[in-house]
């Protein structure tokens, strides 16, 4: 196959890997990463472009890839297929402290960003575990949220401008750096949460925020979502504090992480039916304890809290964070257990967890998820506990467990992580098919050819 | 013309208006907005359904009006289309606190919204002076912005779902009510800004959020934008303020409102070269006077403040709120002044204003322009002192110079008002040229027939 040779003398400054080299190489968070033929790494935005256009020549379909952090296999690839790497667009080109602003390459990581944005006492007020791995291009493709999108939103409402190389080697260049423009089509949104199925995303103008002077931790014990919701709403309504951050766990979740993590946390009642990890931003450190313990003393009888606790230190305000955040512990215990990410009207959380607790008994006696997520948003995360991969038809089943009523009832089946190739049915099941048509006329419009990350999203 | 009885048989429960009836009308703020042949106003999403199927039929283009506030031209109308008035839509369908999400009907007003949600302490995030009359889908529309956007960011990231008509009379649904959702390409932001050229906006689901308990207000004089710029940051920056508002007058203007008005500042600097007008959310008034005159006295040699007053009561704070506010003076002044309305990226404002300055001047000696807008997210609002419509050519001469440059810079020609009529040529010779190419063809395939609105944004 000539492949390779023709790349090498179409991208001469590029860097090119074959099978071989790729096979050697840490695939990241899906191993069917690396299953291409090739991996390019273009030095710029032209590269790209000329790497865009060599495909379309050739009929080869061209899958970007930036951390490889994705959890719905959007990066995935097959042996007919080349990667275009953003590893060579790394430049975080401008940190303007008067408009806010940063203007950073698309294989730029989100920790990087974070890094020169706080050089300005700015940040650009979105977070996630993979900070130090997953890209600004890749967070923009699959429109990625975290813990602060409940305050800040997604990354969709942080991009304010964008470039992307078109599946015809054109550049589509809306580099605005300013919030408010009313001046035709946004079609930058077209991009966003795409996966690169619409275009490569070479350059981003992303938003900054102040950063908060700092930042304190408490764990809260209570009855339920509902009980949890009346704290989220009693500081949200303050406005001399800022809330940062809302995350909730249910008990099999929670009993789960304290065995894993050897927990121990004193006077707590981590038996509690949900644990709410609370983060209160303010001035100072002193500061923002004495409001977290105020309001929560404010809004105990209301909310029906069973206890709770400040931490004291750093260190207790970190362990009380990773009850939260050592997910992989989930998959120590139940290796590939089936995972899922949805979004829940605010109101219908408490009702929608019982639904599915009850529904998935009903599948498997033994079936108990792990039920976890960003409260004040409505995103939850579920793991069944059991070992995966699951039977094609089990996984049907659980989903339409887990995905019931949600899109009538204003929910979404996937929130944050894409679509991907792991949500591709439930896609064509769960979403409006009017949507569904739309978005496929606008793929053959945008790419006629098929180039970009075929198979994935609208497939 | 056997249009009318045609309309009446095909819709026989929606208010039909003829062009006689339309003549009697008042037609907002653009005379042409009534110069249709006829006015339907349907009762439901059915029936503006049954409408849009009809016109399609019959090859008769369509016009969607909500409060017609619109400054663009977006809304108007000739003899041989057909206005579809969303005043039947009004319907606040769901307030929910806990999501913190109104869903309402398209011709629900932005005042009607803010009252309903104001009941649960909750609010929509953008507020704008024609609040009594704009409707939430106009809005959508033309992604309104207002004065806290800054903070809130525009209506595109206020709407959480919509449901749209589309030219073929499917009825695209998303009502979305969650901030998270990564389900495929999110086509609702199509419909975002589009005037009413790629469907009917007909629900929308708005994100709500908690209002400051209390809100003050002061007046600053300032040697420069970049010294107002200073004190933004400062309120920004701290943790416990709510910054509501950030307006900037320059001299000029500010000039022409004092005379109008009749203000009396007593010791305040009027003659400053730039005013500034703030606003402070707080849980009581006496915290948000407190913070305001504290952070003013923090960063007043850095931002180099001439002076500043607090406003000590609700009239004070009204009246130097009419200052900013009260700009049909202008119109008073200068009957059909041309006006504008521009984004500019923050480091850039003090540049701009004295380049755009010298350049009118170059155009014409008398040209003084009246210069102010939203300081905080870059938006200027600039009208020429002199009577208008001034000649073809003399606009394009005066939007040469307000443009240029200006999308290469990041910022934009059109921030807050649309595209409508009025600057479809500048859209033309300012917009990247691939994204017009793509708009176009976007155009083209959700409305082959060219029903929605011809003529408007795209063309």
């Amino acid at each position: 196959m000539p492949l390779l040779p023709s790349l090498r003398t179409a991208l001469p400054t590029a860097t090119i890997w074959d099978a071989a080299e790729l096979a050697s190489r840490d695939p990241g968070f899906d191993a069917r990463n690396f299953g291409a033929s090739a991996l390019v790494r273009p030095r710029d935005v032209t590269g790209v472009a000329a790497l865009v256009r060599f495909c379309a020549e050739h009929g080869v379909s061209l899958v970007a890839q930036g951390g490889r952090t994705g959890l719905a296999g959007g990066a995935a690839t097959s042996a007919d297929q080349v990667i275009c790497d953003l590893g060579g667009l790394t430049q975080i080109e401008e940190i303007d402290p008067f408009a806010r602003v940063g203007i950073v390459q698309a294989g730029t990581t989100l920790g990087a960003l974070q890094e020169a944005a706080a050089a300005h006492g700015l940040e650009p007020g979105i977070d996630l575990a993979a900070r130090g791995s997953a890209t600004i291009g890749g967070m923009v493709s699959t429109n990625a949220g975290g813990i602060m999108a409940f305050r800040n939103g997604t990354m969709r409402h942080r991009v304010l401008g964008l470039e992307a190389v078109l599946p015809d080697g054109r550049v589509f260049s809306d580099l605005t750096r300013v919030l408010k423009t009313s001046a035709g089509y946004d079609l930058k949104h077209l991009f966003i949460g795409a996966e690169g199925t619409l275009g490569i995303v070479t350059r981003v103008a992303v938003r900054l925020d102040p950063v908060a002077g700092a930042s304190a931790t408490a764990l809260v014990g209570v009855p339920d979502a509902a009980g949890a919701q009346r704290i989220v709403r009693h500081f949200l309504g303050s406005t001399s504090a800022r809330l940062t951050a809302a995350e909730i766990l249910w008990r099999n979740f929670a009993r789960l992480m304290q065995r894993a993590l050897n927990y121990a946390p004193g006077q707590l009642p981590l038996d509690a039916p949900c644990l709410l990890v609370l983060g209160l931003g303010a001035d100072t450190m002193e500061t923002a304890r004495g409001m977290l313990e105020d309001g929560l003393a404010a809004i105990w009888e209301e909310a029906g809290i069973l206890d709770g606790l400040v931490a004291s230190s750093d260190a207790q305000a970190a362990a009380m964070w990773r009850l939260r955040e050592e997910t992989v512990e989930i998959e120590h215990a139940h290796p590939m257990a089936p995972s899922f990410d949805v979004s829940v009207p605010g109101g219908a959380l408490d009702a929608y967890v019982a639904r599915i607790e009850a529904g998935l008994k009903a599948l498997d006696a033994a079936y108990a998820p792990y039920v976890y997520g960003h409260l004040a948003d409505g995103n939850l995360h579920i793991s069944i506990n059991c070992d995966g991969p699951v039977s094609h038809e089990r996984h049907e089943a659980i989903e339409g467990v887990l995905y019931e009523g949600l899109r009538e009832a204003g929910g979404s089946f996937s929130a944050e992580h894409g679509v991907g190739l792991e949500k591709r049915e439930a896609y064509e099941r769960h979403a409006d098919p009017v949507k569904r048509d739309l978005a496929k006329a606008i793929k053959e419009l945008i790419d006629p050819g098929n180039v970009m990350n075929p198979g994935k999203v609208v497939g």
